[in-house]
């Protein structure tokens, strides 16, 4: 019989939102410390995600532990900062100065220490800033070279944790260097080491018109590197960061069938970026809705759906998902 | 108490399929008699829209309306074939050559003599070939004129019917005079003539960016102008032509919402493309979808989307939809 | 002969740019006055837009017109802030919150009051928190009708202003309900005013799908309502705010010749967001590319242009503007 | 000193032209053997691509061959038919039914004992229908174990020729599984084999929002697997085939500078679907396109180009296109 699912949720997601047009926020936050005492409090979260500088340092990791603790919370992860500050903004790992990248280098191993000083088992390096926007600017030969060297330098020093690189399309560069899963894979295999795997985020696959489960089957598939992964919804087109199951539901349902399948163990994270949304309300939804598709992929079910897919009729597996959640029109 | 929905077929959707890879075709074929004995058997199918010389002619249309009535079918539309002939390849009523003009004049002419002859009130204008491919190659300014002047003068002389302008943004033309639901009812109205209206095709809106609801509001608001509907399913960017819900779900339900709001009293016509599949189950599993979420939208569930509506709250909304599709999570 | 091509900026493109992920902003950035006599300096521009309350209000008005007038510069148009407070966070003119409504009409006001202090003829709105995100959560008829009213009425006490629309599809919310021209326009006439109209922004019309050019022949020919125009570049995916010409070149010959052909006389408005850029260098360059093409349009290649269309042969009018931007190749 | 490259076109790009709308095709064509006179009447190809079993079968192949010695024209690749019967319609190497994949093995070995027969060195395995469609209908793992199994066999009993697989996200499934440049790469080098690589086609690449000139340097750099490149044109969102520089300019630019930095010495091959054009003339004006960019890019200009990149500053890079590109601005 399959495991529980493990459903976590980044602790900014509780925080403030803001974007370019409204630069000082949507809403009215709470202190630090409360966000944490609100996502334990969501029925079936058992732990939170953490943004290197933001949410920890150095100085307080031993303070924020026996915060975590005392909700009985896990650190799933350490998000080390390369993105939020105006020294990243022509990258970090991958900038063309050298210095920014020494820099960026010193970051990650923080995160990388903050992650062992809270028995965080891993690092999730989204490089949001690692990428290009305008033609005939972006040294894709040499850059995507110093990005490959330098994940493999702070991954060989922590063999102990786990980095998993997290691709996206685009945001906020035009185009990132990981942008997709199986260029992303490429990049973590070229490193050699068994501890740099692949995250993946359901939204920036949708958007990258990647078939999410897929990406998993292909992630698994070439040596087991799905390492993460993170949940929201959006409209295939842009990150738009929403509620799980707001917009696409049987989605969720092959993808929750392939992770199984793959043996993917991992986290159940949420991302989302509720702009307008009580936070721990929108995150709360989500993880309620991922519950519910997951208590309905029963060993039976499971085997149902392995016999749709072998059998491979549109409208047999079209019907199968309308008769699990609609009811039977009488005539 | 809200009316029942008709539900209709177009009888070319189980016909053969191809596409310019395999020009030949993807399935073998039933001829054209047992196709309109296949569809009334379809659960729920009371109506049918014709192509305008492949499925009927002014020669056969009075043995076409007895087998129709022999099945209790009504004939929903007429749509002329203004798109699947070499002569057409340029355009049709907006055509640059004058005489391709007059040819298609006179083909939009014989369609309403037909749907005349077989007391059909709608004819369905799908104008697939009336648009451009390349920069600097459309005269955008009068080839909309001919296109208006066209559609006015055919619509003037046959005043019992009505006129349905079927938008898409793109395929086969890279770009459609009738790309999108505003600027088609644009034109609509420039005719000055009531009986010119729009058809909404569910999957050519949300190909267009468009929140389908949205489109039906705009349209009914502007002048009652939503004369029918086209129903199918796809990922948004592309006409894939899907069985309806096997992408969608809460869409659906917000479009049958607004439908009822806005007070549509046409038919829900299905128009699938089911390049592989049995077709008549595939359509069969698209109106059995329809049919049980317009089962679900009871008044009182209508009130309660009214009030979330009021509210504007996502999660609730989403709560709400989740609630209704899936079982509770117990902790 | 046709006109010269006015040209002016957005005072805000000098300023500081930031994103959701780096709120802090991507540069440092000079005094507001300084940005003023940067945007003076850069060849070409002879016309300034201000956002109401950003740059200016009405206790500084005639300071701003003063300064203006010292550089000989044109106020071009005065965008009231109905987007970046977050009391717009859930819409301004089209909120649900009556209370809200009526600040933002009173902000609409302001900017009106203040665009006739500096003699400026033209008030922009775009209304970017005007729209909805989620599925169940829009009144799209009820907030459409109050977005409509609320423009008619602030436009109807300043009858000697003109209000363009500036349409978007989306961001900062996934849907927008000005967010294609057709629909728009559709808003725009409702009023039953005359000072009412449209501005196209060229990156919001790409990422619309659709031809800009399209637009502007669409806007001109139902009421003359092209009232101003916005220039940048994208990918057509996302609003990417880039230089004019660095990703698209046939499209902008084909924009201006339309838009010289259906006598669009209004600005030529640089509205760019440089991230990472040097502003001033970067909206210069924007100027630079028009200019050069405007130089290209003579009357002689106009009259080329026009036959070209009319012929409407896709080779020829590749190879027309092959011919005109790359050497021969000589075998 | 760079070499000059080498052109050639696929024949059938001369054929007839349909879709799913217009089966019967747009034009009147040609016989097969006048197609290669006019295609060799091209200014500058030098190759022709020929699909087996259309253009090529073993009892005609001598016959080809001599056609296209006398007129100095090499045989680039075969293109096997793996997509264009019924028997493809739901996969051919991938397929779930065992006898389809051995008929699809069998068509395959045909054609490369075809490319043995007329000198050819390269297989062109463009796998159209080889995905999926719908939700829960495809094996992902099983299929693609399949279609990796099957690619392996055949390329490693023809060892003395090169199997390049050519991706494309979407059309004719909606989901293919040759989708990106990366994960047919994996795919790749996941059979073992160094004489199986990668086809670009720019325009399904640019509709995967891919940077092409990114995926020339992805593949270059992960073992020299660039084998073959496909050129044409279109708007971003599909794959519309256009001739080359209708749409974009500075990507070629891009694309044929990295390209030359990564060391690709194959054909640059025009694969394009002039639905509406006259077929060699639209093939010649790519070709002269091409061949007018390579002219421009010198040594020198190759030398700046290398420090614009180096360099990273967007607004200079895009003042030197407009600069090569554009008259100046004289005020």
């Amino acid at each position: 019989m399959k495991k529980e699912n493990k459903y976590s949720v980044i602790l900014g997601n509780l925080g403030n939102t803001c974007d370019r047009f409204l630069s000082s926020g949507y809403k009215d936050i709470a202190p630090k410390k409360e966000l944490i005492t609100q996502a334990a409090a969501i029925p079936g979260v058992q732990g939170i995600e953490l943004v290197g500088t933001w949410d920890i340092t150095e100085e307080n990791a031993d303070e924020v532990k026996n915060m975590l603790n005392g909700h009985g919370l896990s650190c799933v992860s350490i998000i080390p900062d390369l993105f939020g500050q105006q020294r990243w903004g022509k990258g970090s790992l991958s900038a063309k100065d050298r210095e920014t990248r020494m820099l960026a280098l010193e970051e990650t191993r923080r995160a990388a220490r903050i992650a062992q000083q809270v028995s965080c088992p891993l690092v999730n390096l989204w490089l949001g800033q690692d990428g290009y926007d305008y033609p005939l600017t972006a040294d894709l030969r040499g850059q995507r070279a110093y990005l490959m060297e330098n994940i493999r330098s702070v991954a060989a020093e922590f063999p102990d944790l786990r980095f998993a690189l997290e691709y996206k399309p685009k945001e906020p560069r035009i185009f990132s260097f990981h942008a997709r899963a199986a260029d992303t894979l490429l990049m973590a295999t070229e490193t050699g080491l068994d501890n740099v795997g692949v995250c993946i985020d359901v939204g920036h696959s949708l958007m990258a018109g990647e078939n999410v489960a897929e990406s998993v089957v292909i992630l698994q598939h070439y040596g087991e590197k799905l390492f993460h992964m993170h949940f929201n919804d959006n409209y295939r087109s842009w990150d738009d960061d929403m509620i799980v199951g707001s917009v696409h539901m049987t989605e969720y349902f092959e993808l929750l069938y392939w992770l199984n399948e793959m043996g993917y163990d991992g986290w159940y994270s949420m991302d989302q970026y509720p702009y307008r949304e009580d936070a721990a309300a929108a995150v709360g939804e989500s993880v309620a809705f991922l519950r519910s598709v997951e208590s309905l992929l029963t060993d039976k079910r499971m085997q149902s759906m392995r016999e749709l897919i072998a059998l491979g009729d549109a409208t047999r597996s079209t019907r199968w998902m309308r008769e699990l959640l609609l009811p039977p029109v009488v005539d």
